[in-house]
């Protein structure tokens, strides 16, 4: 069948005007957020409701052609590209909040409702979403899910996994599956909807989604912390652990906060220059938990842990703290960063960071390398910058051959080569560092049961067959 | 080949004495808390290894024997009952913690660590492990996996899903699998470890978890609050809720209260006679969270919701009002009770409860019905006591013809037939009330993956085939 010939069945697939096919929209809703593949879909569809989803995966079901699911196209793992002329799926017309109950504190989303959407809705309601991260303006829901999202607050409030009641989906066999029906407790066999979770769009459409709402933080507080090297800022995450319910334990090294305060927006914390910096967040809903938290940069400070601190005394002031975290990921991106996103146990940390350490310090002595990340739950971002006389395909083909000995020592300290971006294409010849071949195969077979004919975004997570 | 034959084999797997097949233990080892099939296993083996685990699934699967797991044998929905001439394998010998780690703050157990281990274990490490449930002091974490235990205090802290930080587990073909190494982020494609949680050991054995601990709780108080009606109880629900971070919130009918009083061993709360109780619990972590929680009870007095209350002052207080609604469990089981384990969404709980009342009502108008549960999440029990005139056989044949009407009102609510007991061989023909006939067939593919040959537990979930 000709290209022309499967785009016009599409068409009548949806509602007028809803396939598009333009060199513009096939570059634009081909990628991701990555930059290493070309995007070269065959067409692009909306759809607009559940039966459309149906019809569309059907189809592609008879026609033997392969779909992308398409959110906000934020992901850092190429999951969501089409490279090889597949039909992208993109859910921009099925982003309403369709129900909200403030009993159970649940919000059913269609897919393409954006990360911030859902926050501010949650706001106004007196409540709260706690799934934020650098790209809540512009990613969805039904991305989130896909990847199973973490970001800036997983140490308190765990990963999207945790805040998803309930799934509708469409199965790579085009069956709607309804799953949980949004229970807190319900021991009726295996739970599916976790398998739709982090599956990166590869068992089936996710094509509306019931998110739980929590409470409204109370008198959110953040504090940025100065360290004389990586190895305290353990023993000052457990002190504060130990003292406080923290709802964020963030670090970064002093390149990444440069590059942050050269923007010339946002203020220095303080001007003690200290190799590390911890950014910690937790509610001060009392004086006296203000006044343990005090207390405890103290003791801090007394072990020779912390070299300088600040508190915020106001809303202004902590977002003006967060500010030197959160930029960081859009200000390094002028340098196309090549960037690794790993994770070990909390524990294990500082050994692994020395051994990655001093690779890079081998490997890169040329690049400047910008770490930062969540480090209250062991999830690293190593990101190497471009020196500005180097071409793009150099310099990845040089980071490229570092990877192994990187992804080494992750198997070694029984990490994951992706904590939070999935694996995608980027990720995927690397799976075996962290996921026995075993396990892969009944991934595969997993796979096999909710996409036999493989039409769902094939190639992403493993190698198209 | 015969069965002294098989049994002869089944001796080479284990250490000598590790084979029991006299009439006491298939009698023992052969049941759970159900009583409604009689045990018949083959015979009970005990491994003490994951090696010797493997060994027997690959012989089961040569010789096509099926296999039940055993724990602590507390279930109530038979899904560890042999009554085909299995063979049982039951892991009271892989009992051991074999690590603690203070700064992840996790628990590598044996399948066989019994939950009150556990619970006791991080207690003396200053750490808190947070699921609890009636049978704690004989239930396996295993047991517990493989159920996804739920409990008294999931309102707050999830069901045991949320504790699981990694799996050993070997599957119905013999592999091992370690799944998710113990991470707290790691996308890295289908988080098989959820599958395992739930699976009732129709999937595989669980040979290893590491189980998360949280911090100890801060001053945990309790009240107990007598109400007008069932209708005020949601109100109470909602407003200590918007108030307070409630750890617990379970109610009881006065019939429930009435049976544990007349044990007499547990005080009255309070004087004033009530319909329903609610009983809940929060950390009393300052002076100012208790007041709050005085506020709101007057609050809810004033409003009429409330007719008297209570609220702990001591550890010794604390446990008194726990007894009231802990002992409902034990307490009745002298009347041989018919359990019913439902839940729903919590803001259609006002609505489902009346419609289950008004059937309960009539068609069980001369048996004895205590109503009590989980109702912070929604899960209602319903419990239906046999007059002692009655014989068990009749007794439970008349409780059966009312299921139907009972499950029908759940699936018009959209809610679980199994809250937390699971589906076992009791609930497993009632099992399309709760998911639809094509998610239970992708179930059963899910299932063929991993236990191609039906070994695992065939008969539990789904009827063998």
């Amino acid at each position: 069948m000709t290209d022309r010939a499967l785009v016009d069945e599409l068409l009548t697939l949806v509602e007028p005007g809803k396939v598009l096919t333009d060199a513009a929209s096939l570059e634009a809703y081909g990628k991701d957020w990555t930059k290493h593949f070309a995007p070269a879909p065959l067409a692009i569809v909306f759809p607009k409701s559940t039966e459309q989803v149906q019809a569309i995966v059907r189809w592609a079901n008879q026609r033997h052609v392969a779909l992308v699911p398409s959110g906000g196209r934020t992901g850092l793992s190429a999951a969501a590209v089409a490279a090889n002329g597949e039909v992208v799926v993109a859910f921009d017309y099925m982003n309403q909040v369709l129900e909200f109950n403030e009993f159970d504190r649940t919000v059913v989303c269609q897919p393409g409702v954006i990360t911030e959407q859902l926050q501010t809705f949650a706001e106004d309601k007196g409540l709260y979403y706690p799934v934020d991260f650098a790209s809540a303006g512009s990613s969805q829901i039904g991305g989130n899910i896909g990847t199973n999202a973490g970001g800036i607050k997983v140490i308190r409030y765990g990963m999207t996994r945790n805040w998803v009641a309930g799934l509708k989906v469409v199965t790579g066999k085009g069956d709607l599956l309804e799953l949980n029906k949004d229970l807190i407790k319900n021991a009726t066999g295996y739970d599916l909807r976790q398998l739709f979770i982090g599956a990166e769009g590869t068992l089936g459409f996710v094509v509306e989604a019931t998110m739980r709402l929590d409470r409204a933080p109370n008198n959110l507080t953040a504090m940025v912390l100065g360290t004389p090297d990586f190895d305290s800022i353990m023993p000052v995450l457990h002190a504060f652990r130990d003292k406080l319910d923290l709802t964020a334990f963030e670090f970064l090294s002093d390149k990444a906060l440069a590059k942050v305060l050269g923007r010339g927006d946002v203020p220095a914390p303080f001007d003690t220059p200290c190799p590390f910096y911890a950014l910690l967040e937790f509610e001060a809903s009392t004086e006296e938990v203000a006044n343990q938290a005090l207390a405890t940069f103290e003791h801090c400070v007394e072990q020779g842990w912390v070299l300088d601190g600040v508190m915020s005394q106001s809303q202004q002031q902590l977002q003006n703290l967060w500010k030197l975290r959160e930029y960081i990921s859009e200000t390094i991106s002028h340098w196309t960063p090549y960037k690794n996103d790993i994770s070990v146990t909390v524990s294990k940390v500082p050994a692994f960071l020395k051994d990655i350490d001093a690779i890079v310090a081998e490997r890169y002595p040329d690049f400047e390398v910008v770490w930062y990340g969540h480090i209250g739950d062991g999830n690293l971002h190593l990101n190497i910058l471009k020196p500005d006389d180097m071409s793009k395909d150099e310099f990845f083909a040089r980071c490229a051959t570092v990877n192994k000995q990187v992804f080494e020592t992750v198997q070694k300290y029984n990490g994951s080569i992706s904590a939070e971006h999935g694996v995608g294409m980027t990720k995927r010849d690397y799976l075996t560092y962290s996921r026995s071949p075993v396990e892969i195969e009944y991934m595969k077979a997993v796979k096999a049961v909710f996409d036999p004919n493989g039409i769902m975004n094939p190639g992403k997570i493993f190698a198209a067959p």
